[in-house]
């Protein structure tokens, strides 16, 4: 059942508590089957995207949603169109659509005033706010083991941008040895200037995505679209490694690929070692919006040690990858690393954002890194009924499962029509395939669509699947029928 | 009653339509008056505290509130003290504690169906979503005059990033005269190169704030301890008019400043030409964190006109001022530009996040200005019920004609204890005074707080008063009252 070629690591236990024994049905309240009654977008979502598009560029919008009418793992449009969603709002949404847990989260009154109230947590907390973050963010089995230190934020560029500030700090610290800041330094901070803002880099990864703001925008390297005619900074990119599939049978391949990227990273850090010091090194656990590349857990072995031994914060991005999204809350469990991360980001699944960073990083002094709302009650309220719905269910262990059946039957699948599609590849739910290039790969995406599957795409030729966590082996069915379906209709044009 | 010295301008008509019929009395549900029962911060909040600190830096956390007990006015915290609070939150909430509208809007089950299923705007944007807009932001009195496009953001930093990058565009596209990117710019993009990066920048001003992620921080020039050790951008950094109050008794010096400033802008426009040519200038309508500083209506006409002959475009920082602050829905107003700016900024009182532009400065292309919420349903449905409310209430009218009372009497007293504070000025509900040191001005917040009124600071010894709209003379009193006991307490020190 496993297929060990194609995910790094499996769950010890695959059998979910409570999920896997119930029947291959929809969920209470969903509907048998997806279904589409227009084409994609319908009229009426046309109609509003004319109106829209007066006052904001409409181009990425596909369609618009009827959000009283979505639930559990299907999207409804306002045509009266419902999608299976395996792409669930760029794979932020955790429990899907109208979830009891996160409905009754919001219809509490105590919660309500917390809502209302949106405080500037940096200085005037709610009461319940260090209890609430212990029980959701910092409880045991949610924070990064090693990490009992957060910083919360209201998106996930801005987690990236504060993440990097502290790498910052933390490196200038370093290199202060304990002395206070001096008058040059405090005098040139305001007007940008050396020594007080210092010549130091982050190093990222090519094909890395962490923002659009201007720091995690620097640190991206995807599509020329998101960046072209934006000013950025000359700091070090490495080579991420680019696998042959599939992984057992390129063994040797995929491990020289490994060192060849290392081997530039730790060039590069000595060639920006004398102008413009690599203060924190960057790196997704998966690249996700690059085209799902995974790499492998030696590779961030190898990397972290690298840090380790030039006293290198070593950042892991995990705004896509955690909150379960993989069958474990973090991705890099599985690279089961011998030491914590410097630092931890996460956002989407995890309904907050902010980053998990180790207690030598706490700035000594105050308002260093801050903002304004430092995150958002809310997000936590929302996080603490995921986690609970997630414990209850046990659904890390559901995602573990349905994830291997999904890779599964793609793996056969890939063997089926090879000349449409290959590589397939995934941990828990983030699973992706490549397409024969990038036409083929709209020419899928389209059918699907208008069949009503959800998915997203990366990369240059790659679809990536997103299911919420909730997801089971009915809906995967579904979803594996029509792509059968699809993939057919491609093979005989 | 209207100190023409003190305030540049004044609303037609002070009488608010209810507000200044009621009597002066607490509005319902809010206590006669502030207590403390505790030092502040209280013993509870110091455990909690002492708790928190392990796993946060909690230096500017200056007490925990207790949200479920605070109303109107009054910020309740977690010992029992009830302050009358003049900060709000950092001027984010519009309508102070628990407000019956904001309330109302979260216990609506449609709404909260909204908010259960955050989607990601750009993508599949929720039904309700265009119609939203235009009964919010769009609205005729809300909108500024002339700036009928949007986009949305989840914070201020990330409307201010965004900002910017709208700017390169137009200034890039302006440049490429209609023609299509290059490979080479294509090619580089990714890899932080030019052509594909160019070397533009933006010209902010010293003493300004616009937010900690990247690029607002190197826009900010104000206090050293929020960018040491960040490295930055060597982007043109102009003075900013810093006036002699009072200003009817210094026209001749604060219209020289005026042109000093202006001409250094001028200057280093040309100077930055041929390397990084300035592609936008920011400026917030009042530097809030820089002191409360104001220029002059005519400051900002002449700045303007300066972007329009030089084709860069003029970008107003509004998120601390805009939503009716100031007694108008943007500060701006006052100026009375002869056309709209370029684009502006908004957050806190608004509620949601974002900008305002003008229809030539949409991209042409999609995912040019874009990230993965593009803001929140949560924050335009409480937009809504805070204008609902000022509109229902005439709170603008209610703001200038309680903003002006308190300016007058604070007036009166900077005459009595002119040794201790000076420069009382305002606009509306942003109103400052100076205190004689930054000394000085900590003890004075000091009393304040342990009398029971919030305040904040801003600049090096200047105290902000930021109430909500709903402040009325009643609370006006009750704050003078405090305030006088406590300079007549430090004038006999």
């Amino acid at each position: 059942m496993l297929c060990k070629s194609i995910v790094y690591s499996v769950q010890k236990s695959p059998k979910p508590r409570q999920l896997h024994h119930m029947p291959k049905a929809p969920l209470p309240g969903e509907p048998a089957k997806p279904y589409t009654l227009t084409e994609i977008p319908g009229p009426r979502s046309e109609a509003l995207l004319n109106e829209l598009s007066k006052i904001q560029q409409v181009a990425s919008i596909q369609y618009f949603g009827d959000y009283q009418r979505s639930v559990g793992n299907y999207l409804a449009d306002i045509d009266g169109n419902v999608f299976l969603d395996m792409f669930m709002q760029l794979s932020t949404l955790a429990l899907g659509y109208n979830h009891r847990s996160i409905l009754g989260a919001l219809s509490c009154g105590g919660n309500q005033r917390v809502i209302a109230n949106r405080p500037a947590i940096g200085l005037f907390p709610g009461l319940e706010w260090p209890c609430k973050i212990q029980d959701t963010l910092l409880q045991p089995c949610v924070a990064p083991k090693g990490l009992p230190c957060i910083f919360t934020a209201m998106c996930g560029a801005c987690s990236i941008e504060h993440a990097i500030q502290m790498a910052f700090i933390k490196y200038a610290e370093r290199h202060r040895r304990g002395k206070d800041f001096t008058e040059e330094e405090k005098e040139s901070a305001p007007f940008n200037k050396p020594p007080g803002c210092p010549e130091l880099s982050i190093l990222s990864f090519e094909g890395g995505f962490h923002g659009r703001t201007f720091g995690a925008l620097a640190l991206t390297h995807y599509k020329y679209i998101m960046k072209i005619d934006i000013p950025s900074l000359q700091w070090p990119i490495a080579p991420y490694p680019q696998y042959l599939y599939p992984l057992d049978q390129h063994e040797k391949e995929n491990k020289e690929e490994d060192a060849r990227c290392l081997e530039q990273v730790e060039d590069l850090i000595e060639r920006y070692e004398k102008n413009m010091p690599v203060a924190g090194i960057l790196v997704e656990a998966i690249q996700c919006e690059g085209g799902d590349r995974h790499a492998s857990p030696d590779f961030f072995l190898q990397l972290q040690d690298m840090c380790k031994r030039r006293s290198i914060p070593f950042i892991l991005d995990e705004i896509q990858t955690g909150g379960g999204a993989t069958g474990r809350i973090w991705a890099h469990e599985y690279f089961e690393l011998n030491i914590p991360p410097d630092i931890v980001t996460f956002s989407y699944k995890m309904q907050a954002s902010g980053f998990y960073h180790s207690p030598e990083y706490m700035p000594k002094q105050p308002y260093r890194v801050f903002n304004a709302w430092m995150g958002d009650p809310i997000q936590i309220l929302l996080l603490e009924a995921v986690l609970q719905t997630i414990e209850a269910e046990d659904l890390l262990t559901h995602v573990c499962y349905v994830g291997n059946y999904l890779l599964c039957q793609l793996n056969t699948l890939q063997h089926e029509f090879s000349d449409i599609i290959s590589s397939v590849r995934g941990r828990g739910f983030i699973i992706a395939f490549d397409t024969r290039c990038r036409d083929m790969k709209q020419k899928l995406m389209h059918l699907l669509r208008n069949k009503g599957i959800q998915v997203g795409d990366c990369g240059t030729k790659s679809i990536r699947l997103r299911p919420c966590l909730i997801f089971g082996e009915y809906h995967a069915d579904i979803f594996l029928e029509i792509l059968r379906d699809c993939l057919q209709e491609l093979a005989e044009c």
